[in-house]
This record gives C-alpha cells, sequence and structure tokens, in this order.
C-alpha cells in the first residue's frame, strides 16, 4: 500500500522564503502569516493524511456505480466528504458574502495540493463545485449567486460544467444541445452531454450543472452559444429544494482512472435552465470557468507526480536489491538499497526536481491570480493568461511521466494493481486530456496567448527574467550552478518565439507544426527560473543560520539537478521548432 | 472499438527491399524469397485479424480467474489457442528434429510482430514457451530433448520460466527456492517465485517450469543457482502423463494489463524437477533464455505501439473537429479531420517514423542471431549481443511513449476502456518493466556489453555506421536527409562512450549516471541508421520505377521527420552524460 505525507516544510518554503508572499503587497496576503498558513496547512494535511488518502485506492478498486439512476460513491466517501464540508475547506478561498473564508486564491492553492496528491478522484468533486462558484460568481445575477451561491460554497450542493458533446469535443461550435425560452423566462434545455466530471453522486443534496447550449438566433458556430444553470432538483423561492429537474445520468463511464469519480453521460430533456451571464456570449463565460479549471488541472498533473514520488523513494530506501558499484553500502544486510545506484537516483531525481520546480509554479501562478483578481494588476492578468496553457500542459505532461516513472522504482511491483503505484499512473493520465487536451494547450499558448497584447504578456515575462538575472549574478554560487543556464534557456525561448513570429505570417503551420515543443520549451523555462529563485532563496537561508540547513542543501542540489539535466532539453524543443513545417505536413493523409 | 491490419507492405520491404535476405548469404535465409515469406505472412495476418485481435479487448475486460487452484483464461482463447497450434506456428523457427518447420528466426520475429500487435497477453502463452524450447534445445540432454521438445513445440504443452521471488527480483542472488537432490537422480523443489506468466491456463495439456533454483555446494550468491526443468504433470517413460507435481498456483496477480495472460504466484511443494544443463551453471543457462526473451519485449514495445497508432491514425482521418488553419480542408463537412491539424499530425509522425524504424532495427536483430546461431559469426553474435539492453530498454519505453500518444489522438474517447485505446497503454507498461526493467537494461549495456571483448562489438557498431555513410554519400538525396544527421548522431554517442572510457576509471558511478541517457542516445543512433538503410532502399526502388512509388516516397517522408525531429535528440543524451555524477549522486539518501 501507498503512503502520503503532506509536504509541509517544501510549502512553507515557497510561500514565505521565495514568494514572500507578506511583504508581496497583493491586497489580502498580509493576513498570510507564516502562522496562519501553516496551522491553514497542518490541519489539511491532517485530513489529506488520515482520511482522504487511505480512501484513494479503496475508491480506485470500487468505482461509482449507477443503481436506478442515482450514482453511488465508493464506500467512505461520503463520510469523508462530510468532514471537507465540516471543515469548510471548499470555502477557504471564497467570499465571505457567501460563507467563505475570503482568504487569497494562494492558499486554496497550497491545500488544493495536499487534498490532489491524497486522493484524486475524491477531490474533484469539491473542485468542480470550485469552478462553477467561480463561473457564478462573475457572471451571475444578484439573484442567482443569492440562490446558489451560499449552498455551493458550502458544499450543500455541488457542481459541475457540462460542454463536450459526443460529436463535438474540442469543437464547441458544433454542440446540438437546444436552449428554448419558455414564457416565464427560463429556458427548457434538451440534449446530451458527456465526460460529465461528478456529474451525480450521493455525497450532496443537489447538482448544479453549468450547460452550454444554443439559443436561437445567435447565428452558427460558437457565437449561438449561450450558459445556463441547469440544477439537478429545482429551488424553490424560498431556498428549498423543489421538484426533480428534467435531467438524468445516461451512464457512467468506465474509464481507465479516476475511478472514484463519476464520469456521466447526462441527458436534458426540456429541463428547467437559467441563463448565465449574457445571451450568445457563454464561451467568454465558459472560459472563466475553463480557465480556473486548467489551473487546477495543472496542480493534478504537480500532485499526483508527488504522492507517486513520495512511494518511490521509500520504496528505493527500503528495498535491498544489489550492491553499489562503489563498494556495499550495507554490508551488514544481504543486498544494498535500491538508492545506492545511480540510475535509481536518477529517476527519482527526474522526478524530484520536476515536482518541487512545479509547485513553485503553481504557487507563483495562483499570486499572479491574487494579484489580478483582487488588485486589479492588468499585467499579472496578462501574464497568467500566457502561462495558464503551459502550466496545464507540461505539468500534466510531465507530471504523467514522473508517475510513470515512480511506478518503474518498484519494478513488478509496481505492475500489481493491490500496490497503488499503478493507479497514480492511471489517474495522472486523465489530466493530459480533459479541460483541453494538450495539444489545444499549445495551440492556445502559439496561436493566441503568444500575440495577445501585441505580445505584451510575453516580453514582460523575458523582461522579468532577464531582470532576475541581472540583480542576482554577483552572487557566484547562484550564477554558475542556474542564473547562466536559466539565461541560455531564456535564449532558446526568445529564438523559438521570433522563429514563429519570422515563418507565421508566411505559413501558419510552421507555428503550429512547434506548438507543443514550443510549450514544453516555455515550461522548463519557468521551472528554470523557479529554480533559479528557489536557490536564491535557499542560499540567503543558509547564510543567514536558518535552522534547517539540510534542507536548503537539499533544494539546492535538486536545482543543479534540474538546471544540469532537465532544463538542457529546450535546444532540442528549439532544434525541433526550427526544422519547421515541412517534416510535419509533407506527407499526404493517406499515407498515414 | 479498435482494428489491427498487419502491416505487410512495410514487412515485405524491410526483408526484400532493405535487408534483402535472399542474398545476405546467412544460412538458410536462400529459401526466404518473397513468395514464401508473402505466403506465410499473410497467413499469420488472416489469423491475427480475424481470430486474435477480436479478442483482445475481450480478454482484457474478463481476465484470468484462478479457479479451485486451476487457471481459465477469458472465453476464446482456447479456440484461438487451438486455431495456433493447427496453423503449426510455434514451431515456424524450431527445428525439424523435433516437429518445427526449420525456417530461420528471422521469419518467425515478423510472424510475431503481426501476432503481438493483435494480442499480446494471448501471444505471451506461446512466446514463453518459444525461449523454454530455446532453453532446453541449448542445454538440454537429448532424454530430456526427445521428451520435452515435440510436444512443446507442438504447443501441446506450454513453458515458463521461474526466476523472481518476493526479495529477490533483479538480484537472482538471494532466491530462497531449493534443490534436494533425491536418490533417484532427481531434484525436490520447494519456494516460492512470483511474476510467472502464462503460470497456469486452460490451454495445453501440461505446462513445464524451468525453475532457478539453489543447490547444495554451490556457494552463495549467484553462484549457487541451477535451473530445472519442473513439469505441472509428470512424464512417463513412455512420454504420456503421469501424476500431478507438488506445485500448485497460489494466486494470479491483478495487475494493470495483459490481463489475458495469468501472471501466476507458484508455489512448489518438494515438486520433482529436472537438472537442466550444468549443476551450478544455471545463471548461464538462464540468460539463454533472458536473452531471447529479451528480443520478444523489444518486439512487444513497438508492436503494440503499431496496433494503438494504426487506430490513432484511423481516428485523425475520420474525426471531424475544427478547421485547418489554412483554409477549410473539408468544407462540404461540418468541420475538417483532425489529420489536417499540424500537432496531430507531429504526434502521428512520431509514432510513425518510430515504430517503422523500430521494426527495421527488430529484423535487423534477428538476422544477427540466425547469423550466428546459423552461421557460426562471431562478429553478429558480438553485435546482437551488445543490441540485445538497446532493443530492449528503447523499444519498449518509446513504444509505451507512442501508446500513450495514440490515446492522446482520441482525446477523451482514448480514456474510455470499452474503445480499447486505453489497453494498448496498460499493456504496453509491462515491457518496460519485465525480463529485465528498463535501468538494468542501461546497466548491462553501460557496465557489461560495452567493454565486452574489449570493446570490439561496439568498435565494429561504430565502423558498420561510418562504412554505410562514406559508401553512400555520393547520393545528394541522402546525404543531407539521412547520412548528414546520421554522422552527428553517430559522433554523439562515439562522444559519449569516450567520456565512459575516461571518467568510468576515475567514477564508476560517472558512467552508470548516464547509463539510461546512453541506451536512449544508442537507440537513436540504431533507428537513424535504419532510416539511412530504409531511405537507400526507397530511393532505389523509385528510381528503378518501383510498382508502388507513392509507398517509397511515404518512407523517405517519414524518414526525413525521424532524422529531423528525433535523432537531434542525441546532443541531450550526451549534454545529460557529460553532467557526470555529481548532480546524480550527490543528494544524500534520506533528502529524497
Amino acid at each position: 500500500m501507498t503512503t502520503y505525507t503532506a509536504p509541509l516544510k517544501d510549502l512553507h518554503f515557497i510561500l514565505h522564503d521565495v514568494l514572500k508572499v507578506t511583504d508581496s503587497g497583493i491586497p489580502g496576503y498580509d493576513a498570510l502569516d507564516p502562522a496562519l498558513t501553516s496551522a491553514i496547512l497542518a490541519e489539511a494535511a491532517r485530513l489529506a493524511e488520515d482520511v482522504l488518502a487511505p480512501l484513494n485506492r479503496p475508491g480506485d478498486a470500487e468505482g461509482c456505480r449507477l443503481e436506478n439512476g442515482v450514482v453511488r460513491t465508493p464506500a467512505g466517501f461520503r463520510a469523508a466528504f462530510d468532514q471537507v464540508r465540516a471543515g469548510g475547506w471548499h470555502g477557504l478561498d471564497l467570499p465571505e458574502a457567501y460563507g467563505g473564508q475570503g482568504l487569497p486564491s494562494l492558499i486554496g492553492t497550497a491545500a488544493g495540493e495536499i487534498f490532489v496528491s491524497a486522493n484524486m478522484a475524491f477531490n474533484m468533486y469539491q473542485g468542480l463545485t470550485h469552478g462553477a462558484v467561480g463561473t457564478i460568481l462573475a457572471h451571475g445575477t444578484e439573484e442567482q449567486k443569492r440562490t446558489f451561491l451560499p449552498r455551493m460554497v458550502a458544499l450543500d450542493w455541488t457542481g459541475t460544467m457540462n460542454l463536450t458533446e459526443p460529436h463535438a469535443g474540442t469543437d464547441l461550435g458544433m454542440i446540438r444541445t437546444r436552449a428554448a425560452p419558455q414564457p416565464d423566462g427560463t429556458w427548457a434545455i434538451t440534449g446530451q452531454k458527456i465526460f460529465i466530471s461528478a456529474g451525480d453522486h450521493d455525497l450532496a443534496e443537489n447538482v448544479i450543472h453549468l450547460v452550454l447550449a444554443k439559443a436561437p438566433g445567435g447565428g452558427e458556430g460558437t457565437r449561438g452559444i449561450s450558459l445556463f444553470i441547469v440544477p439537478k432538483v429545482l429551488v424553490n423561492p424560498d431556498g428549498s429544494l423543489g421538484a426533480r429537474n428534467a435531467l438524468s445520468v445516461g451512464k457512467i463511464e468506465h474509464k481507465m482512472g479516476i475511478h472514484g469519480n463519476a464520469t456521466c453521460v447526462m441527458n436534458y430533456d426540456g429541463a428547467t435552465g437559467y441563463l448565465l451571464g449574457e445571451l450568445h456570449k457563454g464561451m467568454r463565460a465558459m472560459f472563466t470557468m475553463m480557465n480556473e479549471a486548467r489551473l487546477g488541472v495543472a496542480l493534478q498533473g504537480y500532485a499526483v507526480a508527488e504522492a507517486a514520488y513520495q512511494n518511490a523513494a521509500a520504496y528505493a530506501r527500503d528495498r535491498l536489491q544489489g550492491r553499489a558499484v562503489t563498494g556495499a553500502a550495507n554490508p551488514a544486510g544481504p543486498a544494498d538499497p535500491l538508492i545506492v545506484h545511480p540510475d535509481i537516483r536518477r529517476t527519482l531525481l527526474d522526478q524530484k526536481s520536476f515536482i518541487e520546480g512545479a509547485r513553485a509554479f503553481t504557487l507563483w501562478g495562483a499570486t499572479l491570480i491574487d494579484a489580478a483578481h483582487r488588485g486589479g494588476d492588468a499585467a499579472a492578468l496578462g501574464l497568467i493568461s500566457l502561462l495558464t496553457p503551459v502550466l496545464k500542459g507540461f505539468l500534466t505532461d510531465r507530471g504523467f511521466d514522473c508517475a510513470v516513472a515512480a511506478q518503474q522504482v518498484w519494478g513488478g511491483h509496481g505492475y500489481i494493481e493491490e500496490n497503488g503505484m499503478a493507479q497514480f499512473v492511471r489517474d495522472a493520465r486523465i489530466a493530459m486530456i480533459y479541460e483541453g487536451a494538450n495539444g489545444i494547450q499549445a495551440l492556445d499558448l502559439v496561436g493566441r496567448k503568444l500575440a495577445a497584447e501585441g505580445g505584451r504578456p510575453v516580453m514582460a515575462f523575458f523582461e522579468m527574467v532577464k531582470a532576475f538575472i541581472r540583480e542576482n549574478e554577483g552572487e557566484a554560487e547562484l550564477k554558475a550552478g542556474f542564473l547562466d543556464p536559466l539565461k541560455a534557456a531564456s535564449k532558446d525561448l526568445q529564438a523559438a518565439a521570433m522563429h514563429f513570429a519570422a515563418e507565421g505570417p508566411k505559413s501558419p503551420d510552421a507555428a503550429l507544426a512547434g506548438s507543443t515543443d514550443f510549450l514544453h520549451l516555455f515550461g522548463h523555462v519557468c521551472l528554470g527560473f523557479m529554480w533559479a529563485r528557489m536557490a536564491k532563496a535557499a542560499i540567503a537561508g543558509l547564510a543567514a543560520g536558518a535552522s534547517d540547513p539540510a534542507f536548503l542543501s537539499a533544494k539546492l542540489l535538486t536545482g543543479r539537478y534540474y538546471m544540469a539535466r532537465q532544463l538542457p532539453a529546450t535546444a532540442l524543443h528549439l532544434a525541433r521548432i526550427r526544422s519547421g513545417a515541412d517534416p510535419v505536413m509533407a506527407l499526404p493523409a493517406e499515407a498515414f
């Protein structure tokens, strides 16, 4: 069986030594002093370690069942959800006006990592509700907010997002679900949606579906799309629950992973819906939901890898097999632990150096969101908009690789389901697919975000990296191990962006043929930047006589590994991008 | 549902246009004219496409069951196995003296790809028998051969290999299974083995286990190990079946994939065994079995990727989603097929260019085996010994990546088990683990094979690549697109080998820290070499007015993709290798 321990020391280091959140000037961050964040995260850790993690493997083995039209979640999920509800975890970073605690999203993100690592499938019931709340907050009427938000913030009701249809995944312009206006101002929703995560369950008394549908008069394609609130159970004017709405679960999918979360086919048969946001502007409202969801998925990418890594490292320390090539490390035992072997250390460091960099990147991203939403910082909004596809695509691709590598450390025992390592791989796999498959993230990055605002956000990113290098290159240890490699990697990224700028106008295919490589190149530069910032904090801490020098030394060594052995991938990505469109586009479709 | 069509044209191209097998001078290859190979492979294709592939998904869903100590395979497996048996497929490349057809292993490998692509789990019952037959052929007494081989070649009985124990996977020196000599010359085998593929089933009337055990007097570690033949049912002197032997199936494992193959815990309770080969020389005999098994696993790596790729390409041609960035390609339809999108083409070409290169590499490897075993060619033996870990490690790592990429093309539909794409990923995963986890392959390559025979095989490989470049650089198209990149990649490989030669004596960790990168670097050079050879054949065919120029043009375009977008990975691997041992070894074990 696998175990999980929340990385509280690592989270503290990023929040307070790297991001220095209380000094950041972001509205609300003055409250996030070490005493508060430590208390919150320690409590999240207790719930995650003691309640959620032990349900991860059983939830996977049992899965969800559809019984007489009602979804049953695995044994123990309901009691655990009651604890999440009672702890007020969902409202941590939601407005006090609707029953939340009003803290910044940064602390919600940090706690979220802990919950996802412990039990990704379980946490999705809460995570999707969070996205739905955000959308109603941004686009709902006062009455809609009053009706739905208090109960959703409290997790009495949960939320979903209904986009996909059998023939329309990425291409939402083709959806067929219709909304017909009713005399009373409501809409009758009719159609079928698929892949609806947390679409139904027995954890709460109502499910509030946000459904994309076409209302008359909007025109073809995505222009005609509007967003609707469609509750499973209708809500009476006094807030009590009324009649069942005309919607049902068609089936639940048999998936490769996240078995503990019910992925539903939802049938809407003239169900009563309420327009959310402007008519025919549903795509814009949907993106509010999608952007938050994408950051949540980015977090899943590294959080599942963290859980897998912890168990790989533990196995490598315990499992005795073979002898160190430099002489027995455990001469009294029958063999040495796996961790003496260089190739085992290599794979563990690949994982560890990615995960720690990804954590810093994600939490930094959360500060940008807070700066944008709480502080009205337009530059921060532009930057997080640019970085969202990088976070989602890079962290889920590499997070999956890490889960596979962690499973590999267990050898044949990793392939046996009872041991739990295979589940990490199966669960992590979905994060590369949903909320916009990673190829779509790359398209969004290269085809849209790079040129947004005349390229101002990407320029600002380059400038930020350059300024950091300039300000810190007097520190010799930082310069050689971190800043010089970061400078080289950042130059590769700029060269790639210039290649697109030069070739794109001539051939749009040239840019798109390199889109996935560009996304990964960008991801490496971001992690390199994060490692440089973490190294700076570690060096400063060591110089100041920090109480745990071993922790800070390990940070430096792990960072040096990333810079020496992962960051050089930028040159490969640049070489591929420069090979242009022809290798990708020349083969006729029928020759594939 | 997925489908499968055997790539007969590709196999023919490699056998006859690239390897030119009938001209090769390898004993027995004169029989392999196009008429014979086409007839054999077309018949294999019929069986694979019509019988084995349709059982792949049902076999995965149903899995194997242990009922009252007996393993039941999925519905349809028994009838399908009868067809394999009746077709004489197992004996294709086994000696006529024992009922086989005596053809070279090359043709067995080509047919094997087809069977594995169609149904990997099913094919393992046959594949493990083939390895056991090879071991008895190499090390058995005349009486053992007479007793076991005719029935095993005919698939009336199947075989297994029993190595692993719960505490001893890679480190076989720690095994606890004991062999006690009996007055009648037999041995009493006692112990527990785990992860025994095809350990029991209802497809044949007997299972012949080859079991590693310690016999008294051999000394510590691997020195004391001997190999034993331990039949499930004892065989009477007249060849008829006698009493059940004292062995039983403890349980069958619940695995991530290959559900159709029973992975058994085997308990030996004083079971009667017969010494196979020399006493206390069991490791040597075991390597006969392992080397063949490793090549079989290499083949699984790309064969499962081939099946996954076919279904990804078909989906990309059929699924309508979005519009080509250069203008609608299917203006009459609601959207364009996925295959118009550059990033979809990129991922399909990653897969296709790897698979076709891997096929050539594997079949070339089979010719080396035939040259060594049939022709007594010591240089070929040295070369295939060097290349075996590259084949196993590189082809299974990259084959798994391809299966994941193929699943990704299907988007959310790829995550739904009923659609079959997830199974390819789950099945492909085991090939990276069993028959020596890929980290062990890298250790074998760098720690043993590179220095074998004073480095003669690796020198011969470099010389072979150089000679090919020298002989063909007059051909301009070949030079620019293929030979120049191959030369650069080969130089990276030589530089890496020289780095190990220089650093290894100072620090064995330095070489081993780069072992996995070296394996992948080597794999890329081998595939680059194969693509150069395929390109040469394609150019020659086009110049000679071949009947299918579109096929040959596609080969050239696919090869150019590999050279432009995959082969540059060699520089990254070299950079990592040159970063040395320190980044890998510096972190204390407790800091992981």
